[in-house]
């Protein structure tokens, strides 16, 4: 017999097949009519066990049948009698596989804490199965476009033995002989020398920040993928970025549309991101902020309040640029109008979804930048390498750094970034 | 002007146009004639500077220009002269944008430890050029074989609480007030959470082995696809891996035909693996590697030069099947036949490039395996959720892990797994 996948149960219709998958649940109509929610994974159906067309035998297995058991289901798939489009699936005999005893995730309300601690169980949720595989195309739609625009992936290391950025939020590996090794918080150094073998290159992985915070926007553990590109200077770099997130946008509306109904989601509210950007400098963004009542000044750095803020009036994502070179990364490259100022740029999602990328042109003069790295008293021995890109070969570069999870979590609709991550690890939490 | 990439010369016959990259070679043919190789990440093409036909200034620029400089040139592509289908680019104007001091790496040879100290700029040669770019090719090969075979990507955990396998090759992170974590050795564990929500997943990261070995088989950071897959047993396993291997062999010798004439490797030696595996028992190879004179027991695990030996006289990968219990892991699978041997099997590629796959059928009896976790003396307080698994909906599943260094090492014919990741880690290195 045929064992098809549930998804594709509308192919066989008419035709005894074969399904095989868990009990999402279950429900008692009548003494001789019972309804089964079967998923597999590939999707979910209703499964229907009617005592009179069936072997007594088979209608008992179904009744002692409990959430989350497992089994294998011989029967007939045919259109649903009350909902168009969607296929129910009649019982003719079952194969219980394991038969689960009481599940812990019930219908009622789970504190976080509780969801967290059965983290492999609560993945079966159908909001948590919709969330991944969202976080799958999201991955694949950055890849795509990022390869189909003459970028390599280039994986960068992960042991590293200097910190990109501060050196306060990085976990210490001791490392044989060698002393410390430190968990990279971004390829983006190791990506400037793999521009010059290959033009156009990425990583994609996980990326680390020992952060004492403990809010829904920090994981201890998150993805990143990092971008660069040789010849590609400040204006170019924000059209790749926004190109690359319209594309993101138009990829999950097409491939989710089930998911983003789980999840809530109107795909209208992302299709209204599918247009130009807004581009606003720091110095207005500010402005904008005070005339919001916010007290800040033109040399501060923001956070999430006024980043949501910043977006409450715009469908559109925002780019922050030319930030004050105080508030900025040493290797970022001043403007030529305004040497007070870097051509870097962050992009704000619209909704309050907040950062989802940092990206900037980099300083290419070897001489500059050997004397910000003294400046920032760093140890110029571990940046030689580094340095060495701006003397053999220097060209105009730019690249950028997209927050996996802050992207899925803007398109999801998800407020809490512990849900867009299989295995969330925090500053309090590390099981399972 | 139009700006291309070198690639798309030939696109551009007869027509201005400006090239962007850096020296890859410059030559003296005679006082008025000079020639570049230019490269720019998509491709290499010669540049001709002909002193009669170009400004005295331009010339000149032309007799500057450095090994690894980087320079813009405007001119004209048409086709090369003496080999046909290849273009040449006929210089009008250079701009030099940088000009490089002597290039450190230069035609001579030079020891590993020289080049590893410099592996920033010997990225550029060609064939490290060549390898990245198969690299690449062999990474979304993977994914492609299985997000078309209803595989999702699902992102394990990097910091985690216990060992997959063993504990003395861990890396040790102090985390916050938890005490220590540990840098994942594979995510097969997090997987077997993940098919019982999507049925088949993946994932596609960086793992960490603090072994003390310094060999040319060993990297302590290395990049792993492990896959996972409810209902598929050991049988159909095998098929899966093999036509996953099969899918990356005709990706590799389609996409990189350039890439495979650089590194000297003979696509017909891949193609000649496309076809049938063989599949071999433990004991079968044991009784083989003895039949050579080597010796070695039944009970035995074996080693690179056994591997060697094994695909010595096979063009095709051989699968070693049906281990001895006591040299696999707790979590496999006991094969009915014989509940002395587990349903595992390894993958070892022909001419000698040694394992490339691991994989088994995974124990779903939740008591078995409990007890298996005792015998091995492991804390049953980390493994209670993995436990969990074969309580609540316990199928029956099987996986596998790729290694990718291994598998690129068998692709592009190089023989030291350091050329094959960007910024390799070994024991003794962590820089650049």
């Amino acid at each position: 017999m045929q064992i098809i996948d549930i998804k594709d149960a509308g192919q066989y219709l008419q035709q005894t097949v074969k399904i095989r998958g868990w009990v999402r649940n279950q429900r008692k109509a009548s003494s001789k009519l019972r309804f089964l929610i079967v998923r597999d994974g590939s999707g979910d159906i209703q499964a229907v066990a009617f005592k009179p067309d069936m072997e007594e035998s088979e209608f008992e297995k179904v009744k002692a049948l409990t959430i989350e058991s497992s089994l294998s289901i011989c029967g007939i798939p045919r259109e649903h009698p009350n909902n168009p489009g969607e296929f129910e699936f009649v019982i003719q005999q079952v194969e219980i596989l394991n038969l689960a005893p009481e599940y812990p995730i019930g219908k009622k309300a789970h504190g976080p804490e509780f969801l967290l601690n059965q983290r492999h169980l609560w993945l079966r949720a159908p909001r948590q199965n919709a969330i991944l595989k969202i976080r799958h195309t999201v991955y694949y739609a950055i890849c795509e476009y990022l390869n189909a625009n003459g970028f390599y992936r280039f994986d960068s290391p992960i042991l590293t033995p200097n910190a990109s950025e501060g050196t306060t939020t990085l976990f210490e590996v001791p490392y044989f002989d060698l002393g410390s090794a430190f968990l990279s918080q971004s390829g983006q150094l190791y990506l400037e020398a793999g521009i010059m073998s290959l033009g156009r290159v990425y990583d994609f992985g996980p990326v680390f920040r020992a952060e004492k915070s403990k809010t829904r926007k920090h994981l201890t553990e998150f993805w990143m993928m990092d971008a660069e590109a040789a010849f590609v200077e400040h204006d170019e770099n924000l059209r790749i970025q926004e190109e690359l997130i319209r594309f993101v946008i138009n990829t999950v509306i097409s491939r989710n549309e089930k998911e983003l109904i789980i999840l809530e989601r109107n795909p209208e509210d992302l299709r209204k991101a599918d247009a130009p950007f807004q581009r606003w400098t720091h110095r207005q963004t500010i402005d904008f902020l005070r005339s919001k009542g916010v007290d800040i000044g033109y040399l501060d750095d923001f956070g999430a309040p006024e980043e949501e803020l910043i977006t409450a009036e715009s469908d559109v994502p925002v780019f922050i640029e030319k930030w004050p070179k105080e508030i900025k990364s040493f290797y970022m490259k001043r403007d030529p109008a305004n040497p007070d100022l870097v051509l870097g740029a962050d992009l704000i999602a619209p909704e309050g979804f907040g950062e989802i990328i940092g990206g900037s042109q980099r300083e290419d003069d070897h001489d500059l930048l050997m004397n910000r790295i003294i400046d920032e008293g760093y140890d110029l021995e571990f940046y030689q390498w580094f340095l060495d890109l701006r003397k053999f070969g220097s060209v105009p570069h730019s690249g950028f750094g997209i927050g996996l999870e802050r992207l899925i979590q803007w398109m999801t609709g998800v407020r809490h970034i512990r849900e867009v991550i299989p295995f969330p690890r925090m500053i309090n939490r590390i099981l399972p």
